[in-house]
């Protein structure tokens, strides 16, 4: 099924994939979604926050057990991370269908709006708004690149962006979740395992530095004449690397802004974005804090750690592993791992809703890349484990 | 009559000017330039570069002395750099008519296409193509940010692209060319002079260093699986600055590129643009394979050194001293200074017309900013010179 998709928002000069979201190639994600639920005789719901909802039983009544993941993409990002979530719910249900299970509670499969947030800058935008962790206000006044606010880009797609906000009556049909995902590290592969259990999520945040200089004349202008904020910005990125090593956590500046960008100018601002996490909120925060002096420094998000029910997690993992029949050999379970990639089951966790990840093997661990990957043997071991969690929260 | 040209392409929240060539805000400063010939009976013509000529007197027989510079500006450039030539241009030729002055030959205004390369990324595109030294087909290949190739732009705007390149007739008429250009650093603040005269343009190159690295997710890639090209970049920029000094020249990373630039991912790609210009080319040549290691480094452009013609500039310099009675106190000549910059009257020079250039003081020396500077006296000193020097070069 993900080769169905193999064509929708690919970059063919780089292999990679743009699906922002409410994007033309987003809106034949979404209408592949519709079709797939209809194809299957499932129940399309799609909530005032923009998720899609494919419900196998009456979801009206008791709370269900709910899969799923996102169809959008970072930009250049690489085919498994979400749609292979979405993909392996669908092919759970055919599997559970195959054997004839006759689901006790309802099943929902979900697509999630924008959690990778590469359009407007928050991810989870769907999850967020949901669970009314998200400010609707300020979700519809949130700008793309090109300065079109969501509000306006959900009304020229027929939504209604009065609408947005925090939705306990669907929130409430979500007794258990379970989002399956590509692995975005080597834990599984260093493990030499197909599939694993989330423990954790790392706390993360961003923040933006803006180092402010002079525009100037780059050939005219003599070294000691400048204030050239890129030497600042340059610096500073050779620190946070070291700071990161200091504290034991990750730091990146992915993001950069330079105002006016000209080959031929020392330029005024440079902004940049630092997208830092680790086991521990306590330094994250102490490498923020080393990191902030000389630039203008604001935080753009906070999300704290999230520790996924031991309980649930214990059940989710016995029962991938006897979906497999041991996958990591004799007397091997399948390996808990936490992730510094944030999700929509961290946001629903957060929320109280009880959830719990799968992860698939990824041979090298590169992701939001192109080079993201998973074999195909491991794809089909997580849909036997996803569908052995279904049949087993089903009880 | 700066003033009239005030608010075309200014971005109101910055205070800088976007003045691409052959956007809409250069196409209403070239139809300005057109009205401002028209009101005074100067003769139009715009050659197969979009070059325009405003002439007093007949162009077709002996060649003119010409004086001129550009309308277009750098991105959230000043309101100075270039118009100032052009202006200046116009009201001298209205000072030797308010003197009752009659030109034995020919004088020409002059205003080139695109001389700051902000859109197309070569500078005196113009006064490239009119001298033959840039290939008409490069140019007409050349593609903006938006993928707009040159050739297209000009079609759609009636322009006949395929007449582009080499135009020796035009090139004929200038018997000798001076451009009056507020200066761009602070020479002659310095000097506390108004008005000084060109020696040379420093030789000067642009660079693109491609840094490669894996671009990768930035919160699961663990920092020992990483290979960040940012680090490259940033360690580079340092290096620059360092060489930049022990080599006595100028070096500048003003122009970024990052892929995916996205704040939850490692980039995979930066490409960086580097400009460098001294006194001397075997510096600056020796600066940029000091910094070639690491990247992929291509050179986009050479200008070497444009030694002005002595006999021309002192010619020059007396012309301006008498029109403004010895602006420097008594026995101080109008300085006589390099700069770091690029003009068209450099490519002229290169060509083999006489050429010149005056400057007026600029009392921060910033440029390629909003922040660039004359004041209104200097204006008219500026004014008073170029009208004195027109006058001795029709002798």
């Amino acid at each position: 099924m993900l080769e169905d998709l193999a064509r929708i928002g690919l970059d063919p000069s780089t292999g990679g994939y743009l699906r922002d979201a409410w994007s033309a190639a987003d809106l034949t994600l979404r209408e592949w979604f519709r079709d797939q639920a209809a194809q299957r005789g499932l129940d399309l719901h799609e909530d005032r926050n923009g998720n899609l909802w494919a419900w196998w039983g009456d979801s009206s009544g008791e709370p269900g057990v709910v899969t799923g993941s996102h169809l959008d993409s970072v930009r250049q990002g690489g085919a498994f991370d979400g749609p292979l979530g979405v993909v392996s719910a669908f092919q759970a249900v055919d599997l559970l269908r195959e054997r004839g299970f006759t689901p006790s509670k309802p099943i929902g499969v979900a697509c999630f709006t924008d959690e990778e947030g590469a359009r407007f800058g928050v991810p989870c935008m769907g999850s967020r708004l949901l669970t009314g962790v998200l400010d609707p206000e300020r979700a519809r006044g949130l700008a793309d690149d090109n300065g079109d606010r969501l509000g306006e880009v959900l009304a020229r797609q027929g939504r209604n962006p009065g609408e947005l906000g925090a939705d306990p009556e669907t929130l409430a049909r979500i007794g258990v979740f379970v989002e399956l995902h590509v692995e975005q590290g080597r834990g599984l592969a260093d493990h030499d395992c197909p599939v694993g259990v989330a423990s954790a999520i790392w706390p993360h945040g961003r923040w933006r530095f803006d180092f402010r200089g002079q525009a100037n004349h780059a050939g005219t202008t003599r070294l000691e004449d400048r204030d050239d904020p890129m030497l600042a910005y340059a610096a500073k990125v050779l620190a946070a690397r070291e700071a990161a090593v200091k504290h034991g956590v990750v730091a990146t500046f992915g993001k950069l802004r330079v105002s006016p960008n000209n080959a031929n100018a020392v330029p005024g601002l440079v902004s940049a974005w630092l997208d830092s996490r680790g086991a521990g909120e306590a330094e994250v925060r102490a490498l923020v804090a080393e990191l902030s002096e000389g630039a203008t420094v604001s935080e753009e998000s906070w999300t704290p750690v999230v520790d996924f029910d031991v309980a649930l997690r214990e059940r989710v993992a016995v029962a991938a592993h006897r979906a497999l029949g041991a996958p990591g050999g004799p007397g091997m379970m399948v390996p808990v791992l936490p992730t510094g990639a944030g999700h929509d089951a961290g946001i629903l966790a957060g929320a109280g809703v009880p959830s719990a990840m799968l992860f698939v093997r990824n041979p090298t661990g590169i992701s939001h890349s192109p080079e993201e990957h998973a074999e195909q043997a491991d794809c089909e071991a997580g849909v036997a484990a996803l569908a052995g969690v279904l049949e087993e929260l089903c009880r």
